[in-house]
């Protein structure tokens, strides 16, 4: 039998159901077919699903419950459904949705997302590979600007190995990605934008690598999401607005977050919450200014801006060698006549900030120390009048 | 109709032209195919076109106005005709030219470009993707040392979102890529050497990515060059000779240059010229040597070694952790006689310069202010004697 | 002649051998066949040759000796043989061995490699590609936990220009990857783990990247490994245990080594041995704490704790930027009673350590120069008790 699957080919035994009316049931009979014709235990490669450039609508969720699945397309056909709604008049337009191998998230079997990897049992599910095809939650109702609508891409709920999610695009979901329990998972050069959420790593996870993609959440979402993450590396990724945070991580160790670009319209940037210990920040280019695009003025994060650019929690974190701009004109800055932080410790031991550089069109607090901190090491990152200690433990040296 | 097209397999219609006669005339009949059938504004995924191993003459130019197109080959099939041209008896090599999925740029169209990506009205176009196949100039004269000969490889002329430029390879390109007006472009994985000029983005742009690439232009052109861009990441990029200049970026703000690898013939390896804000250079490896193939010496770019392997022009740019070496035997410093300059802050106020690593074979000024400068912080990066200061607006420490 | 090959659709002419029966001697053909059908010096762009998800024996080693090859597959496969050799029961498992595009190991033509790249004459072997397969070494004896079985996945073994590895998976092999004498090589994007030497790149080499890769070699192995190259970048790789290096590079000049995280269980995490001028090492997360997993408990890698997590000999290298994390129990300290050291400065002069960050759970020296050690510059990377200086020649500014 082969391995080689192409969604316009298959037939569903005793169905007359095909990509075109639901690509969701023709995948699940596919993986039923991989099962059927792979049943030794020492035998199970697995196989691959190639969905062709094409427009399919997805009506039934996918449950992938086999190791070394992939299901690849020929384009990850991004565009901008933004600009589509908030365009009065797109009927001269030469094309007004996504494309390539682009999958409408429409499910009529009252699940949320498009696609589920989960199995019990053992081992983990090792070697899922999503790439190269378009996951489009389409238009929704009431406010499309609010990129919540409920739909999820792919969720991986079950603990797994070595999965891959490489140059897919997604676009106009809640949740793009949400990665439950994972281990030596790699997110990588995809094109994530005007989601809710983008890349969630939920429950515990280890030894990951999110890097090279283009994310850009909503105001209400994350854009990049770890919680309990041991050893992750998120590394030259461009992130762009409008997330409520670029990198969020909770109680998150010995993670790194480098080379990356960081353009926001809030604060909590780089939020490191709970208990964050012996992570590096370095590296990176942060930008804040205000929300640019006249359908999404007024939006905001709830966050003000005594909050931080990057917010520190737990202990023992470097910040090296990162650049810093602020641009907020003074009017629009909370609390109102505040002076703003653009990098507040907010708890921790041994936290470690050298060699930053900070610009800012008002006069801000380069770096603030909470009074619950100590032993904090604050070096080359804004003159003494920028410093705000609240507490007396700490070694600092001002910028020349 | 199949949205999956393969240049063997294609008949123009009316015609007898096949892809080893004109491969630009077979795709751009496969793209008349596409907008033939995709006639609905609502349904108009695209397609892709692959192009397998073989050696392809382009002689009509393709023009891609399409969004969601994907170009594709087996291959980037990169090798070096520098080698070739400079062999003096190449008869018994196993192999003369590029290979795998190999397009020789042999317009006989009158136009420059081999592929020309341009439309215009609404929306921009979208996700227009070139990857893994080569784009070779071929054999020319008088002189291929120059590595000009007029030839363009991919051209996008009209404002466009989400391109993506993988796996390709470009050899024997006065221009390799040009990009105007890109948002949120990626180039990555490229191999892209023995051309004038690789990779140039112009116009404007914004949110984009080069990373990962293999680079080297010629002694006339630009690796990497941009210009009006904002929020453009460099990164993880090995650059080698003989281009002009690694990176230049003019009236760039808010970019990123970060974990590359350059190495260079000439001053001028990062310039930051016209006027660069709030540019970050961090964490990057510089090499400065003479030319060291026999073929190629005399040839320069015309700077002399006061220019700096960094010049720096604007406000507010950060230069930090990066290592610099420079290895040129005295006799060949230009001006005759005189100190090298390794970074010049030639303009601008609030420049910051912090835990730069400098090494050189002769003495050298690590750091060079120029008495326009203002407000520039300059830390670690050398001793008092290697800095040298005409503006008296500055802060300094030496490295101890 | 068709440039695509399946190799499951593949008939060895006047032999009944198949891919179930020997992948290699199946490949051999093929390679054959390309070069029986492209004879002449100018058109030979070589092949692609794809193998479809399934499990295949390999057991005639592959030799290829023509330049343009891809030998692809659909999905990387790895999953954990680690894992499955020390878990006492696994006949309730869904599956046990690694697949999609599943090669396995097995020569019995008295060859240690899969696969061997080499040509002797002129040009070099340009753009040879392994793309997106598993290669698996398979349960050996006496002891798996030593990831040592005499098997090789892939071995260039003469000059090579432009090569590519990507999105491979390694698994069970003693060598995953040996490149010799490489030009403008990127390995990138693989999963290579449980092998006892990861990537060693011989010889000598130049401007080659190693980037995006999961990696982790065995207690006796490197992870990666380089000897006598030039302009090396290794940039945005996630190395975990237990190698008993995570990057080692004997007499290499002027490379990279950026914006990686290292997880290791033994000291000498990166390496620079012999003689070592002018790298630098920025970005980078370290950690370092025993073995967690029982079966391996025990084993070392034969340095003790005054190795240092980083050693550097030669001169004028870099380290800047970096994060380190010890965490080592004190009675697990060798020697017994020592106060570890995390970064040794062995010899050189010139070298240069700004900005790193230091934690540990016991006292520790941050950096130690050793008696020979010249005009090293230590700044902001340990207090004046974690400074040890067996030299008095070196500049030393502690930390705040």
């Amino acid at each position: 039998m082969s391995t080689v699957y192409d969604v316009t080919a298959w037939t569903i035994p005793g169905s007359s159901v095909t990509c075109y009316d639901d690509i969701g049931a023709v995948i699940n009979s596919m993986i039923a077919d991989v099962k059927a014709h792979q049943t030794s235990q020492s035998a199970k490669p697995g196989a691959v699903i190639y969905i062709p450039p094409g427009d399919y609508p997805l009506k039934t969720r996918v449950t992938v419950d086999i190791s070394y699945l992939t299901i690849r397309g020929s384009g990850h056909g991004f565009t901008s459904l933004s600009i589509r709604y908030n365009t009065s008049n797109t009927s001269a337009w030469y094309e007004i949705n996504p494309g390539s191998s682009h999958v409408t998230v429409q499910n009529t079997d009252g699940n949320s997302e498009a696609f589920i990897v989960t199995r019990g049992g053992d081992p983990r599910l090792s070697s899922v590979t999503f790439e190269n095809f378009c996951l489009d939650g389409m238009a929704f109702t009431p406010n499309e600007n609010s990129y919540t609508n409920g739909k999820i891409g792919i969720r991986f709920d079950s603990a797994n190995d070595s999965a891959h999610i490489q140059n897919m695009g997604f676009v106009y979901l809640e949740h793009a990605l949400i990665v439950k329990n994972a281990d030596a998972l790699r997110v990588t050069d995809n094109f994530i934008a005007e989601c809710g959420n983008c890349i969630k790593l939920t429950g515990s996870g280890q030894a990951s690598t999110i890097s090279n993609n283009s994310i850009g959440a909503g105001y209400v979402g994350y854009s990049i999401y770890a919680e309990s993450f041991f050893g992750l590396l998120v590394t030259g990724n461009n992130v762009f607005p409008r997330g409520k945070s670029s990198v969020t991580l909770v109680n998150c160790t010995l993670s790194s977050i480098t080379s990356n670009r960081f353009h926001a319209f809030y604060p909590g940037v780089v939020n490191l919450s709970g208990v964050c210990t012996e992570n590096l920040i370095s590296g990176n280019h942060f930008y804040r200014q205000p929300e640019t695009y006249g359908p999404f003025v007024g939006n905001n994060n709830g966050l003000d801006d005594l909050f931080g650019l990057v917010q520190l929690n737990g202990s023992n974190n470097a910040l090296i060698a990162n650049h810093f701009s602020f641009n907020v004109p003074s009017g629009s800055i909370t609390p109102s006549g505040a002076t703003p932080t653009l990098v507040l410790v907010k708890s921790g031991d041994g936290n470690y900030l050298a060699s930053n550089h900070f610009v800012a069109n008002v006069a801000v607090h380069t770096v603030v120390l909470d009074a619950s901190t100590t032993n904090t090491h604050v070096m080359d990152s804004g003159t003494s009048a920028q410093f705000q200690a609240y507490s007396t433990s700490y070694g600092f040296r001002a910028t020349p």
